[in-house]
């Protein structure tokens, strides 16, 4: 059942609490907001849950895809847990909605990436889906009109945070010019502050940019010409198939084995389309 | 003449001298390289050097447009001075490269903006003319083949560099992924480390990020078909018009009164087409 498929990618075994709880609530929100225009997951079993052989490493996926009025594409809840060699543990949480070619209007991503109590690394964005570059009035509308920013300027203020820079260029690119990331580390042992910075700091502004995503990407109207739609569509298929290719593609193997990447990452391919 | 025009651009009056040294060299290798495929500057004294009635604020503009064989559109060199009413004074100086639509390779860009001795803002990039997102094949030959990156980790460990984000976000969306755009302030009276910095550390990354634009760019073949290139020109346009708007239409009536502004600003819209 759709309660049974929810309940087992928002228990979060492995998060901490502040992060759990931060989850649970961006969760709650966006089925409050969104959750009769939201067909039920309707993911196998093996593809909601799944470990490999070791039990090292295990994860969880939950979709939920928009139904025809909807301007809602799919919504990508995922975790996913993996113990290091050192001891340590990654663990990987995200949230992100992709919109339809019926409206314009940014997508939303959140994934936070802990390779120790004390380590996180925070994307939070809603991306374009047009350059900014040559639609200044887009970058108005969804960046400057809306004050995104000032998020951004919030989070930096804390002193544990360090600007991000992923390794992918591809990823900087595709990420708008309000994008939060962060590197988050606090002294070995602190685990109490990175959690106090979670509860008071990263929660309310990942509240705050998904109200922003419910409120005015998700709900907004856009209208859109042929030729516009049909450049949206031929964008957002490369970018869907470039972020499959780099999230995914290449760690996925890696930590959970062949057959477990090529089920997860098939089923994603089709969800995304590409 | 031509070596009258250069001499009052080169002598940067007010730069430190490891500002005026880095500029001279850049300056010379940029000679070095194109001068045989750049005609004489040709501006009208009044805008080759120019001050406002109370002399607080004084500045220089240098263009060699390409002859019509060269793959460069124009080389565009700057200072502006302007003494601060808190007894600092501001220090802008700028080196830029743009090239025509017979090839799509990046532009080359930097900005050296000192608020005090011992505050400097640096902006040095090679900013993209297609859209990274859609065209990742131009993301790998000019940014990631190039190992362009490297250059931004090398002065990103400078214990006194932070990551700078322009307020302006359209300026966050024409850079690459690879921009280097810092803020680097050293103690209240640490002068001398300042001018260390920039002599051993933006120096030698300035000088490689300028030989690899006139090695790879300015010198490589691109093939473009009639419709890239007509979106080549669209966009240049856009991005050049933009710039213009947010770097010199708010602040340099501002600083030079509105005579000179419309003299200096309205040379800048013609050199650059817009």
């Amino acid at each position: 059942t759709p309660m049974e498929a929810q309940s087992e990618f928002t228990s979060f075994p492995h998060a901490s609490p502040p992060v759990r709880s931060l989850m649970s609530d961006l969760v709650s929100a966006v089925e409050q907001r969104l959750g009769d225009q939201l067909q039920a997951c309707t993911l196998p079993p093996d593809v909601r849950s799944y470990r490999n052989d070791s039990g090292a490493a295990s994860g969880s996926l939950h979709i939920r895809c928009g139904k025809d009025s909807s301007k809602v594409d799919f919504i990508l809840g995922s975790w996913l847990h993996c113990q290091l060699p050192n001891g340590a543990a990654l663990n990987i949480t995200s949230l992100s909605g992709y919109l339809c070619s019926s409206t314009d209007a940014p997508n939303f991503l959140l994934e936070l990436i802990q390779s120790s109590p004390t380590s996180l690394v925070l994307i939070l964005d809603l991306p374009p889906r047009v350059e900014l570059v040559t639609h200044p009035e887009y970058l108005s509308t969804f960046y400057e009109d809306t004050e995104l920013d000032s998020w951004r300027q919030a989070l930096e203020k804390v002193p544990e945070a360090r600007p991000y820079f992923s390794s992918a260029l591809y990823i900087r690119c595709v990420v708008s010019p309000t994008a939060i990331m962060l590197r988050i580390e606090t002294e070995p042992g602190l685990i109490e502050r990175m959690e106090e910075i979670v509860r008071d700091h990263v929660s309310p502004v990942a509240k705050g940019v998904l109200g922003l995503w419910l409120e005015q990407c998700v709900s907004g109207e856009r209208v859109l010409s042929e030729t516009e739609r049909a450049a949206l569509e031929k964008r957002d298929g490369i970018t869907r198939r470039k972020t499959i290719e780099i999230d995914l593609a290449s760690n996925f193997p890696r930590l959970f084995g062949p057959e477990i990447a090529e089920r997860v990452v098939g089923i994603l391919r089709e969800v995304f389309g590409v």
